[in-house]
């Protein structure tokens, strides 16, 4: 599916290099500018440098003077912005809104209506090359200083509002277009977690624990730590903290190696 | 419930005030920083510019020299890592395990331990001034350069990794924070959407739907438009294209004054 992102009047031309960067860490890379404050924002030292390695980005972006030139190919756009307007799209939270428009248009029925997910990039891509036209969606991203203008809200189908303290909803640009391009990430089925290189520990059973139990209240006897006489339901309590960390077999081990050696320990010092 | 977030190590003074900016905007104040590399770097001209309305939390915010005096009321501890680490915490995805964090933490269960959400800010307070002990949770993040030291990672009950695009996952360091911020407080119920001005349009019934399409069949062959001997389906499309729009009952209003406009004009026309 093609995902564009469109920052409208831009005036900081590091927050355009932050904004690529937002967009490529979550896998999207179709930035357009409409009449951005200066005209080689693409090209300035401090876009490139905010970029931080998503300058590919900024060398494919394109700029264009009407809102219209950018919307090609896109069929569902999205507002943000803080205030709703009257007259215009509903306002919505991303991640309902999101969830619901990646189901919508993944859905057999987006298929059957001709319509695909073309964009390899996207990872969940269903090409039907033979009856296929790109979904597009875009979202849309008013000037730092004034945000969106109503005219151009009322091009869109909805307007998201990222939901911020009652008192203070200043979101910067770029950490506005990071919340997006994450949550519409993750509607789209999102990116796996990074492998551990260790395999996953397995965790012990109860009675290799109860064996542990055993073996550590001899000790502490031992040790002179637990009297059995007045035991002060210190086992219990031991147990209670083992059954919530939950230990792996290499842990019990741990733990047994510890009684082993409480138990050595008061052996030698009888001698 | 206490909300802290910490870093270790910072090297821009930018990145501070912008973490700054971040946290508030999701309601959160505690900030923390572990041996940043300038001292002053509270009070630095690009921290106090980036944090745009947020040098509050930069006036209130502690500088530390370790990260155990950072970690004073704090009972859950979340690293931010890329990568895994052997005997590290377990990796986790940020959404999944403070929803299921959250859940434990405000539940009835964990209130009967004596512990409670005690930060008015949170919204989630669940005051229990008897045997209120704080709960705290507190987000670590390592410096901009090489992350999070593994002698730090292996204090923490858990490693957040935010999902990224498998080729480039160089996040900012103020826009992992947004992340976790934004996530942790849709965890703990999230804020409200702006109120509209406008009260809800009421949608109309197909009742009038159809009442519409008789009105606009009528106009539609007094103009010429239709032709009743080969209407091709002309009107089960219209309705298919108002029953996807879903018109409100002043939308109906205006299209059946366009109908009423079309076929007063036939008139004139004929006279």
């Amino acid at each position: 599916m093609r995902t564009r992102f469109i920052l409208i009047e831009t005036s900081h031309a590091g927050n355009v290099g932050s904004v690529a960067r937002a967009m490529k860490v979550m896998g999207f890379d179709d930035l357009v500018l409409v009449r951005p404050r200066w005209a080689d924002v693409l090209q300035r030292e401090e876009a490139l440098a905010l970029a931080s390695g998503a300058d590919d980005l900024l060398a494919r972006a394109r700029i264009v003077q009407t809102l219209d030139e950018a919307l090609d190919g896109v069929s569902h756009v999205c507002a943000t912005a803080m205030t709703p307007r009257d007259f215009g799209p509903p306002t919505v939270a991303p991640r309902a809104h999101l969830a619901e428009l990646a189901a919508r248009l993944l859905s057999p029925a987006a298929a059957s209506l001709g319509v695909t997910a073309a964009d390899p990039a996207d990872g969940a891509a269903q090409p039907d090359p033979a009856s296929a036209v790109p979904i597009g969606v875009a979202f849309l991203f008013g000037s730092e200083r004034y945000g969106m203008k109503n005219e151009d809200v009322y091009r869109c189908h909805a307007c998201l509002s990222i939901p911020t303290a009652p008192d203070y909803g200043s979101l910067n640009l770029a950490a506005a277009v990071q919340l997006i391009a994450y949550e519409w990430r993750q509607a789209l089925g999102g990116f796996a977690l990074p492998a551990s290189g260790a395999p996953q520990p397995r965790a012990a059973d109860a009675q290799a624990v109860a064996g542990l139990l055993a073996h550590w209240e001899q000790a502490l006897v031992a040790v002179g730590f637990l009297d059995p006489a007045a035991p002060r339901k210190l086992m219990p309590r031991l147990n209670q903290l083992f059954n919530r960390a939950e230990p792996t077999e290499e842990e019990i081990h741990i733990l047994r190696g510890v009684a082993r050696a409480m138990l050595q320990t008061t052996t030698q010092a009888r001698r």
